[in-house]
């Protein structure tokens, strides 16, 4: 790459159903300038997330869409290259908005300063950053876990997925996940310690539910939505409490998004479903993260990264997310 | 009626879809004798209440349902005959589940004793019983209304949204009900207050909801699934709750009731959804009613009901459940 150019991924069309490569484009420009109180930050890891694809779609339910021309947003680890603000040095590693390109400049605000003693640089985007927090602060503070509590997880090998069930063991509770291959399977009992993991795409969910989960399912940590939702309610415990986090599967969908036809079940068993948007617990990063931090050196808490080389890689990773095919959390490595 | 004759109701078959005449039979036997520690009592007032149709259906997930040949379960008003039990007496006013039938034998056990001073005694099944306790409870402490909320309740004319919409009212809301008929909504909004009321059977119901909550919704209660959910979600306020209390658009399916293959809306507003079964609230419900009480002695809260007489008219009545044509509490005059 040539000193002075900063490599872009912008948002080139809008994608109808799932997302394909030439909905993405490479545009270089200068490097920014940054203007009085502002960084100049050089990206060093891009945190990829399925999220994003409710940014890129037309509706605004959620947050403003991505403008067509823009460059793609998302959340990434950088070094302050130029810092004109009191708070930040040059050498500082950050996480915060930057997008899809090699150089952003920005304000202060939501900008996280990192401490490298915490882990690895690249948790900061995983178990020791939003992921990780999502999972701790919705199962606790959505999902609400007793001791003794059958807790079920989808997408449960994703970023957020493997920490809710981590977090359930260390709360005193069963974990079980699903996910879609032998190797996450096994992934999920050997090295994470479910207490069972369900295959969704070769098990019947749920008679496999009702192996797991005999008495019921207490908490359901939602990732996915669709087929595996449909088989979580009627299996639903007396006063459940579900956290709405994601809905991978209907992200996708070109027909406006149905919503409820019946939700007797909640009513059955007086369940407690909730929405959860981590940007909503800003108060609560620090404490979760030191939880976070303390169980991961404690080796209580694992994790698996799943890291693509090259910012120009970032767009075909992306759409892996579509078809399952990631396995932990999805980075890529953009510099250094 | 023949001296010692107790008619009964019985669960005749069990319906498949929308309830008939012929699943319900009339029996006549003996009056019972109460044993030790029990009364006897003499039906004067029968609820007929949508959850029935729960009861009589073969799932299992609510309560048992009621088996063939049994006596049709319900709650009613009956005063003591005879009192084997040191907690009431010869001529008190109690309701408890003593189902479709002339006389029967109770235990103390679930008998509420009624005062006859807080109002007519058919309230007791109405206003100032089940249907006013689940409305007030049910708002208040799923649906944690706040001043300035609107607040959007189906079958809105009904024994229980009627009250929903008129405490939303004193509580500081604004009040939006759904009803099927142009009598009900005149009601709603000339004699009851609400604020806006929409004819689901002739209005387009997105429309007129978006017309009626320009700012969303932020409490939806629950009375019927099926389209009006459908039409609600998606117009939830940022941190809407929704009380989950019926459905009665859905009792009479008969293929496996579909849960939800979408609630993604849930995490957009980061709403929460609650089942609420008021047999969970016992402690609270003598507080509930002194405040309900009070509001209908004050001319704050208004009640109407549908009464049918004659107990062997409880089937036909019962059945206009299901085709929308009840307009009020609706009770069955057993006797006097």
């Amino acid at each position: 790459m040539a000193a002075g150019v900063n490599r872009q991924i912008i948002l080139a069309a809008r994608p109808e159903g799932n997302p394909r490569q030439s909905d993405f484009a490479l545009r270089e420009s200068a490097i920014p300038e940054p203007g009085a109180g502002q960084l100049l930050v050089r990206t060093l890891w891009l945190s990829l997330d399925p999220y994003m694809r409710l940014r890129i779609a037309e509706g605004g339910q959620y947050y403003p869409p991505v403008p067509l021309g823009d460059v793609m947003i998302g959340g990434g680890l950088s070094r302050v290259v130029t810092s004109n603000h009191a708070g930040f040095a040059a050498g500082d590693c950050i996480e915060a908005y930057t997008g899809w390109q090699d150089y952003a400049v920005i304000g202060g605000a939501g900008v996280r300063k990192i401490d490298p003693a915490l882990g690895p640089l690249s948790t900061a985007l995983g178990v020791l950053g939003m992921p990780g927090l999502t999972a701790y602060l919705g199962l606790i503070d959505v999902g609400r876990p007793e001791p003794g509590d059958t807790v079920v997880v989808s997408a449960a090998a994703g970023a957020v997925g493997a920490v809710v069930g981590q977090v359930a063991r260390i709360a005193g509770c069963r974990a079980v996940g699903l996910a879609g291959s032998a190797r996450k399977i096994a992934y999920l009992r050997d090295e994470l310690g479910f207490d069972a993991a369900i295959n969704y795409k070769t098990q019947e969910i749920g008679a496999a539910l009702d192996a797991a989960c005999p008495g019921g399912i207490n908490v359901y940590f939602e990732n996915v939505g669709g087929a595996v939702a449909e088989a979580v309610y009627p299996r639903l415990a007396k006063r459940a409490r579900v956290v709405i986090c994601g809905g991978v599967s209907q992200y996708n969908l070109v027909a406006p998004q149905t919503t409820v036809s019946n939700l007797q079940n909640i009513l059955f068993t007086e369940a407690r479903v909730g929405g959860f948007n981590i940007f909503s617990y800003e108060a609560r990063y620090e404490d979760g993260l030191g939880r976070l931090a303390r169980w991961l050196a404690e080796g209580r808490l694992k994790y698996k990264e799943d890291v693509v080389d090259g910012l120009e890689n970032a767009a075909t990773a992306f759409l892996r997310f579509f078809d399952g095919e990631t396995f932990g959390k999805l980075l890529v490595r953009v510099a250094e």
